[in-house]
């Protein structure tokens, strides 16, 4: 028979066990953040029915979707309909279909965590990813939901990516009033021509002022010189601390109503955070960031870190007025981040700021004798009683490939009993990491083993 | 604009996020164990070429197979291909691609979990699932694998269900090797007509001895009377013991070698189990099990909770001659189980076994005076920082109406700082489980709170 090429798409990523493990630990991470924060976990379905997905999107979006067809629906696409079912693309459209399918059995303000895999049909390029993680938080309130909450995101943020342990980070804020009053100040009254704008300047960080200036003045915007110097002067605006940004704000001056909604709700938003521990390095306006989508409309986040700017933003997200206006009448105001893991693993992956982990399993309990089986098999049930990952060799051959498989998988101890070790009460314990051995009493295997991995995990 | 009804597909178990939080903990649970014994994780992307994936198949399993489309691709289903991406269908294919794809990158034997979610296009009928968890382990050799490790599975099955607390249950085993021998001992020597009767006998627990001993001696079969009788009576063994299990292969007489050799491997697997600790009362001989697949070669397992046989095997699997033939010259000999946990959670949650989990969020810090928000934050982040899960109300509103949230969402404490409590340095913490309230020593909460938890921890 021909064999068949082992082989997976394009953009996807698949990991080797250790990497996996690292992977995984990051998933745990901030799993547990989020859960310290009282967010409650949801999984929706990889696949809804396409009209369900699709209500609200178009352009981009639709493009790249995946659709999906059983086998026996296969004949109904020749008719050119589209098809039944698709892939999600995000986590946000589900969150709202969820949320107006399960109303009534929901607390509000409800608070969702959801870390699942989505679908987008990208153009094969490296870092462009097909299938990848995301993690994200959201509030949801019914009829309002306080602005106070706006706070809370930055410090979840500031949670996971501390115990993350990616190195310096700043979660960066603005408001998307503040912005739309003050474009409006200066004559771009149209909601429409303002948002336009809100996604030229939101460029600031990649392309540069003069960019965005030529934009700007060009034949598509055709605003004056002047207007442009004056909007690129508001999103060049970046603080160090509370007080400097409250300083900064005022600066600006008076404004529309709108506007100064903006300012007072950036003011309450930003003294909140400090009120919620997180220190004044972690958080600064930016207020150039306005996220390219329609969807937010109060305050928006993005984070970088701050030796690897060329990363991007690691975790953005907003405030948004209505959550599911396309399935509900219930108005449902929410704030809320997302973390694409996946990416943002192999950018740090990439970096160098991430390693293979070492690996899950502790030790490898050797086989010197197969008549020794039942022993081995009586101390691995011990260590594994106490939590302690263990795995034991039962195909035997040479003790040096049972060494060298254990150095190569990741494992860190291999346990050695012989005829020796048996008539002494010990075993042999080798430390593949510190490339030493010792002997210690078999009724005090469990304990010594602990301490070591304990020891271990406090290094890490 | 109209609404679009919030809707799922019919065959997928979407959950609220008390019973996703029950959920979890059973993937939890799985999940520790694999990694106990020294599995290591891997995931695999959900979409997959469909002619990596339908190598093997055909029949059944390609018709309820998932195809996949992006939206530039549409367009080519008209021409009648089939498309190019589907979804898997199961965790065994996407591995067998996996180890011949990144099999230089591997050591062997290679222990992998994977714990992912699997698509079928079955019917839509209550307890069938288009989409659904697998959780796989395997131990997958290099040109061989020691029988050995067919005694290891067992002793991680017992360890999973022991600690799901699903109640008692029975790891059945039996070996391919001995029913195709017994069967060719009876005349039955085709080795297509053996997997018939195989496929047959598999239905006893189910349809009773009466119903294949018809269907034997009828008309596709032709067996005679006498041979049908003497295949029920091997079907029909069952164990007690290992001793038990011991005798009655004895008792079967002397037949073929490849019938010897099932029976050496039986007895070899059968005294490695009890050597692995798990109880007598937990595993026994089943000379009906055979397993559908043509895949399984020798060591086959079901597994069956005693006091609900009607949900039928929670955990099967089996030892399988070559894991990847498709995809590479290597031979790849290994043996595996696969716990189907959405229809397991399901089935179990019917027959009353699993309930509706508490939060996850420990404690609620309510807001009795939004002037005193920096102290609620404050408290909330000492706690999160001992790892107690913590909610903080931001908007405000009624007290009473606040515990009411808290009762509802399944928090059990409820923290109340008023102007009496600051002056005196207290917080009241309200333990709305058992409907009971207390003060304590601001200072002293988060202590206090902590052997709460863990008392009610132990108490589960």
């Amino acid at each position: 028979m021909a064999l068949t090429p082992a082989r997976t798409m394009p953009g996807v990523l698949e990991l080797l066990p250790l990497d996996q493990i690292a992977f995984q630990r990051m998933l745990d991470t901030i799993r547990r953040n989020y859960e310290r924060f009282g967010f409650l976990p949801i999984e929706t379905p990889v696949i809804e029915y396409s009209d369900v997905l699709l209500t609200k999107t178009g352009g981009e979006t639709e493009r790249q979707v995946y659709f999906v067809q059983s086998t026996g629906a296969l004949g109904a696409a020749d008719k050119g309909d589209k098809p039944e079912l698709a892939l999600r693309f995000d986590l946000t459209v589900p969150l709202a279909r969820y949320v107006a399918e399960h109303e009534h059995d929901l607390s509000f303000p409800f608070r969702r965590y959801q870390m699942q895999r989505v679908y987008r049909g990208e153009r094969a390029q490296r870092g462009r990813f097909r299938e990848f993680y995301q993690c994200d938080i959201d509030v949801i309130g019914k009829d309002s939901l306080s602005v106070r909450y706006d706070a809370e995101i930055p410090a979840v943020i500031y949670s996971v990516f501390r115990e993350l342990d990616v190195g310096a980070f700043t979660i960066q804020l603005n408001n998307r009033k503040l912005m739309r009053g003050y474009f409006e100040s200066l004559g771009v009254a149209d909601s429409e021509q303002q948002t336009l704008v809100l996604r030229e300047v939101d460029k600031l960080d990649k392309r540069g002022p003069g960019y965005v200036r030529e934009t700007l003045t060009g034949e598509n915007f055709g605003l004056s010189g002047d207007v442009a110097d004056r909007i690129l002067a508001f999103v060049q605006v970046r603080s160090a601390t509370v007080a400097d940004a409250f300083e900064k704000l005022d600066a600006l001056g008076a404004g529309s109503e709108q506007f100064e909604q903006g300012r007072a709700e950036l003011k309450e938003v930003l003294g909140l955070i400090r009120d919620f521990g997180v220190p004044e390095t972690h958080f600064a306006l930016n207020l150039s960031i306005a996220r390219g989508l329609d969807y937010y409309t109060g305050t928006v986040y993005e984070t970088t870190l701050n030796d690897h700017q060329g990363i991007g933003s690691v975790c953005s997200g907003g405030r948004y007025e209505n959550l599911a206006g396309q399935y509900t009448k219930s108005h449902l105001p929410g704030v809320g981040i997302s973390i694409g893991l996946t990416r943002l693993y192999w950018q740090l992956r990439d970096a160098g700021l991430i390693d293979t982990a070492q690996s899950t399993v502790d030790v490898l309990v050797t086989q010197m004798d197969a008549a020794q089986i039942p022993t081995y098999l009586a101390v691995a049930t011990e260590l594994r009683n106490a939590g302690i990952a263990t795995e034991v060799v039962m195909d035997g051959g040479k003790l040096g490939k049972q060494f060298k498989y254990a150095d190569r998988a990741g494992i860190r101890f291999a346990i050695v009993i012989g005829e020796d070790e048996i008539a002494k009460g010990v075993v042999t314990v080798k430390d593949l990491r510190r490339e030493d051995q010792f002997e210690v009493a078999r009724d005090a295997l469990v304990k010594t083993l602990r301490v070591e991995l304990a020891q271990a995990e406090v290094g890490r």
